[in-house]
């Protein structure tokens, strides 16, 4: 584990207290700001130095050609790549003529906090120029919650020591140079300088750029306003040109004078509009921006973010690291969706390029259900942007000889963008975590609307996915076959558990949601008899389960496969796709990721206890957590299963994975899904928080199993169901179950159905944990807060 | 079928009586000529026009990145393409300064004979130039057999109707322009002007060029020398350029007086040798090339020849056209093979690019089959090319976590150069393919040296990999995992029966080398501990069978896959490959090529004749043959079962391959597995040719099982054994075995045991085929010697 050396531990923000140059790129990460719409890596002010550049719209992409040395039918032509838009957030300081750039001079006070209940990045820092003057510069950063289009920074700077002659440059940059990240020249080619300058303006203190893609042809406009505050000897200038738009703002300042410069940014883009209708479409946020002033987008900031914490704040108690990081991982997963409004969530959110800024089926299996049950207004609209991509992946499923819809499995768009078919096209299981947060979003916000018009149309179109990629043996029994589950180490396997019953709940809930409207059903050409073959398909379900272990099988024969050789396996050469082929793992039992355990997390009523505690030992001693998306699920059967400690340890390892870099990628962007696994962990494990199922088959109530791990003396969070918002805070003991608002909500306490009433909180003790043998890990790959010394160091031959 | 309309069908020759534009660049493939080492495609003398013109040198290559849009472990990051090299083929020629292109002008007359007893390809053409002018012209071509480094030219031109002034250019061209067949830029960038002049000459009558190439860093050299006979105004002058080195002849000719030219081209090529080397080399072998003459080179190639059909041919009566087409296959057969000496045989051959000029499985698998027991002096090189490679091949066994070595699924000097791992990297069969060549030519030849020396080594390396590739499972069954067989419609299986047959084999193979080799055996490392380990796995070597069907299934499960929807798919979706994902070819029972059905092939004695029969009839129901390799096998299990008609449809499709084009590619260069598939069909079809497995699992001796079809009144056919020659006189009713030359051999007709003697021969009776009801093909996939004008054109809704 690398811990950041400068990040303290605060309950409500993230300061780091010096600057480290070794991590600034991973620094920008989690300093990054963003509203779902625009995003601002947390770059320093004056631009560099930098570890990568990074303003980023949400869905402002370029198109390359993907190249493939041997090309087959249905590969994808053309990839999307994210990419670099107008960076707004640049501001350069010159101290009597010396660039303020803290790789040179004396950088002698360096703070960044960022407040997750102000949503403001503050940074303090003293400088010494390399000529001697010393200065204090202070910034305040934001992208707005309320103003979507709006983004702004005050920046101040004021000599300490003697008298200095400063220029401040603000300026709209395009086309920033960027390090290079990739090898292929097509991909670079695109991404290198992608945007084409169609105008270029700086008049008093107003700039605007406004460019457009080759390839995507999407026009980006940023425009800029500024206040400037300073002495007498205060002047400014403006000048532009195709990629630069800058405002330079001069004087000279006594010590304790200072120049302050507020710069209100405000972006637009669209794949359809004008040249003068972007223009004034940022113009005219930036001058709304400008008659908010700071303190007014400051004040919506925080109104915002106060009603976000009052429905979604966990409260932990006992491990203050824990604490802090949840936190961190609520606002930066509400920064990712927030605005998004009908586009993707990526899974780097807008914090980096990682990923080239597709969105996977993670947003919905990671960052939904976090969203559904504390932000039930981003989830809609993220469905929204699904559900705009239908025409493209009911084409996709033409193209594969499928009904339905196909959707694709990495994609900024909707086209598929995934390159390599057996983790791609195969992993068909996306398509019913769409479905599942379609069905998920509907229970719990009770949105009628959208589950008569897009939550139908999503149903019905994989259901028919479903009932087309399947078949049924000679006895009757549903197969899905060549298909490759969340495990990305097994791949093109028959009936993966996970996917079938996955697939299972996706026919039943769209032949449901038809009974419920039968009007738009008839519409989309639904009738009887297709639903009747839905629920035949999903009652003949293959289960691939193995009666000698006892255990479920990840996908048919899964469990007669060689095991990894983990014994052989040196730490180094985790993750093992850097270091082993594919084939190699594909035909072994080695486990990438959740994937039974994931099953048994979504379809707590389809396994038996015994089967849990079984499964869960079995495929926790060949899960390596190669994936940032295993810890999180794995802390949650952990608790289920009684094994608290380790709930706990994976718990910490999904929480810090950004903020101790634990996969060395964190520089390419936040991992918004194993954030929300944080949230995961502590709700559905600790909480043991499950849909569950009714006699029906249908998920019809909330449970929740609440018990602790010894390190913890308190975790209380609430969530929202149907216009409710419920408390749960759990003791060691004890948990009170308290209704803030709404109608009497019945739930399941360790199975036993309660109803809480609003003022009328019920407490439960908590039973204890059945008692079961320590599940093993590979070799090596226990949770860093479980391996002791000795395990870690025991030689080889011990074994 | 598309059946090229100016091919007469003859004995010992293949006839095109006009020229046909359209299908040139066919019929440049088809009147390639190559010795193994020198490829010249059958271009026009005057370079054009020309389909794709094509001068070849086995194993000149350049390298170029491969690109992968989601690079993986392990996935080659180098290709391989062949290209073209210097052309000493062009002679140019102009009349009274029109040049002579015979898209122009008019083409009274125009014939190409290729001349399978000879050698040697000759034209003849009378063209009236577009200023009136007739000529008539005529040019003899060879590359020859006796002198691997020389190919000649006689070219001779007098004009008809009145005098002409002629000038003929003769030249040495390198980076000649080709048509653009590739869509990826850095193999287009490496093959467009692939050689960098070294030195270029013109002297007299002798040209010479040497370049090298780019990134492979070959040095090539080229160089010619010329006869010139003419009238008295005969002059020539010699001209040189870095790419071109000309010799220009003219003449002023009365009707009915010759320019003639004779034109010696040598080549030689080097990774090693310096440019003075091969400029020596090239020289000398130019040098030596005149001295015999044109007459002397055109009697060595007729005396090779003569050799080679007297133990090769096959002769067939009934069917002219297969009688054309099995020596048509025999001679570019031997053509690909003959003179490689330790170079491999690609998949084309030297007759064109297709494959990039790689080698793949079915040089092992096909192509030496053919040789082993026709001309055995070309599988030893053949496969001491393989043996050359093996320190990639156990450096690629090591980077895959394998022991022993991983031979390339596709390779020009033996680096991998596949970059799709399902059908590359996973189809591991090519090393016990490899093997099984070895095996077959030890067999067959009583080749000791080799059996103690490259043999050896070739079989332990590849039981070692079998053995680490491999596991048991708890009942001790030893299964083979993740691997893809021939059927490139499905990959990434379990135990796919042909492999783990071919395995068992090699294990075997290998412990019973070690036993008769203990020295070399000690050298390489091997003990009895080894060798018991390999013969255990092989024991105990899963088989996959279908208890309820009664049918063996292709991998583990294979036979629970849904079946394809044959009725849904027309006609023009055929190749599947191109019309359908891989993900769904491979999740269904779908069969592109033989593969339980070479199973069969290879092993006879591991299945009842029962099982043979449901086997073919099963996998006959599920084959399309989108491969060429597929129609020879399934010719071979259609004679055993007793399905005469349908084998002599198949054995037509094979034949007919590339003279018909079936598969609209024969202008990439010709098929030269299925063309060797004309033989294996003849002689295993009907022939009932099969290594025979005795008591101890170790195939001992030679069985024949001949039948006929009715369509054919006989097939006899010569084969090589130990020194032996066997002859096999195969009528409608009686088969006589006659030992031609060497001491008595053993042989089984129909299971019988003869022992034939030079000087008395035997002759038996043929038994009846058991009658069983004839197998189906998929729709639209009957082979077309069978298919009624009815069943081809019934509509959908009658099935």
């Amino acid at each position: 584990m690398i811990t950041h050396p400068s990040f303290t531990v605060e309950p409500w923000c993230l300061r780091e207290t010096e600057l480290n140059l070794e991590v600034l790129a991973q620094s920008e990460s989690v300093f990054a700001l963003s509203n779902g719409h625009i995003g601002w890596r947390g770059n320093l002010d004056e631009g560099e130095p930098h570890g990568l550049p990074g303003a980023y719209l949400n869905g402002v992409h370029e198109r390359h050609p993907l190249p493939y040395a041997e090309a087959g039918y249905g590969y994808p032509e053309s990839g999307q790549t994210m990419i670099n838009v107008t960076d707004g957030k640049i501001i350069r300081l010159l101290v009597d003529d010396h660039p303020c750039d803290l790789r040179y001079g004396q950088l002698l006070e360096h703070e960044r906090v960022l407040d997750f209940r102000t949503g403001v990045l503050s940074r303090t820092a003293r400088w010494t120029s390399p000529g001697g003057r010393t200065v204090r510069i202070t910034s305040r950063r934001l992208v707005s919650f309320a103003q979507r289009a709006v983004a702004a920074v005050v920046y101040e700077v004021e000599p300490v020591d003697g008298p200095a002659s400063v220029a401040v440059q603000s300026e709209l940059v395009a086309n920033e140079q960027l390090p290079t990240i990739t090898g292929d020249p097509r991909v670079a080619a695109a991404t290198r300088s992608p945007l084409v300058g169609e105008e270029y303006f700086a008049q008093d203190t107003r700039l605007r750029l406004v460019h457009r893609t080759e390839a995507s042809a999407l026009r980006v406009g940023a425009a800029a306003d500024h206040l400037v505050e300073g002495p007498g000897s205060t002047r400014w200038t403006a000048q532009c040109e195709p990629d630069v738009s800058r405002l330079t703002v001069t004087a000279d300042l006594e010590p304790g004078q200072p120049l302050r410069l507020v710069k209100f940014v405000a972006y637009g883009w669209s794949g359809e509009r004008s040249l003068p209708a972007v223009h004034d479409q940022v113009d005219g946020a930036v001058a709304a921006a400008v008659s908010t002033g700071w303190d007014g987008l400051v004040a919506a900031q925080r109104a915002y973010l106060d009603r976000f914490w009052a429905g979604a704040d966990v409260e932990v108690e006992g491990d203050a690291q824990i604490q802090q990081a949840v936190r961190f991982a609520l606002f930066h997963v509400l920064q990712a969706a927030a605005r998004g409004e009908n586009r993707a969530i990526p899974a780097k959110g807008l914090t980096g390029t990682g990923y080239d800024g597709h969105s996977f089926w993670d947003t919905e299996s990671y960052v939904l259900p976090l969203l559904t049950f504390t932000a039930p207004e981003a989830v809609a609209p993220a469905l929204r942007w699904r559900h705009g991509t239908l025409p493209a992946a009911r084409e996709r499923a033409r193209q594969l000889g499928l009904a339905g819809a196909v959707f694709p499995w990495r994609t900024i768009e909707g086209a598929e963008c995934s390159a390599y078919w057996p983790a791609g096209t195969a992993a068909f299981h996306i398509n019913a975590d769409i479905a599942n947060a379609a069905v998920r979003y509907v229970m719990v916000s009770g949105d009628e609307e959208f589950d008569r018009g897009e939550g139908l149309d999503l149903l019905v179109d994989t259901a028919r996915l479903w009932r087309s990629l399947g078949h049924h043996d000679a006895a009757g029994v549903f197969h899905i076959d060549g298909v490759t589950g969340p495990d990305e180490y097994s791949a093109i396997a028959r009936d993966n558990l996970y996917t079938n019953l996955m697939a299972r709940q996706n026919l039943v809930a769209a032949a449901d949601a038809v009974t419920r409207h039968p009007d738009r059903a008839a519409e989309l050409g639904v009738d009887d008899e297709e639903t009747a073959v839905w629920r035949d398909a999903a009652a003949r379900m293959a289960m691939p389960y193995n009666d000698t272990l006892g255990v479920h099988e990840q996908s048919a024969g899964y469990t007669h496969f060689q095991r990894w050789d983990f014994e052989a396996t040196p730490p180094e050469n985790y993750p093992l796709l850097l270091h082993y082929p594919y084939f190699d793992l594909y035909r072994k039992q080695v486990v990438k990721q959740a994937d039974v355990v994931l099953a048994m997390l979504e379809f707590p009523n389809a396994f038996t206890e015994e089967q849990k505690a079984r499964n869960f030992a079995y495929y926790e001693a060949l899960t390596v957590r190669d994936s940032s998306l295993s810890a999180c699920c794995q802390a949650v059967l952990a608790a289920e299963t009684g094994h608290l400690r380790l709930a706990y340890a994976y718990l910490g390892e999904a929480a810090l994975m950004d903020l101790d870099d634990l996969e060395h990628n964190t520089r390419d962007g936040l991992h918004i899904a194993s954030l929300a696994g944080t949230w995961i962990a502590l709700v559905s494990g600790f909480g043991g928080m499950r849909r569950h199922i009714g006699e029906d088959g249908r998920p019809d109530l909330l449970g929740f199993a609440p018990r602790l791990p010894e390190a913890l003396s308190r975790v209380a969070f609430t969530v929202l169901m149907r216009g409710r918002r419920l408390k749960v805070d759990i003791g060691p003991t004890h948990v009170r179950y308290r209704l803030v608002k709404g109608e009497p909500l019945e739930v399941l306490h360790h199975g036993e159905p309660l109803t809480v009433t609003a003022g009328a909180p019920v407490e439960r003790p908590v039973p204890p944990a059945t008692a079961r043998p320590e599940p093993q890990q590979p070799r090596g790959r226990r949770p860093a807060g479980l391996a002791t010394e000795e395990e870690q160091l025991r030689p080889e031959t011990q074994e």
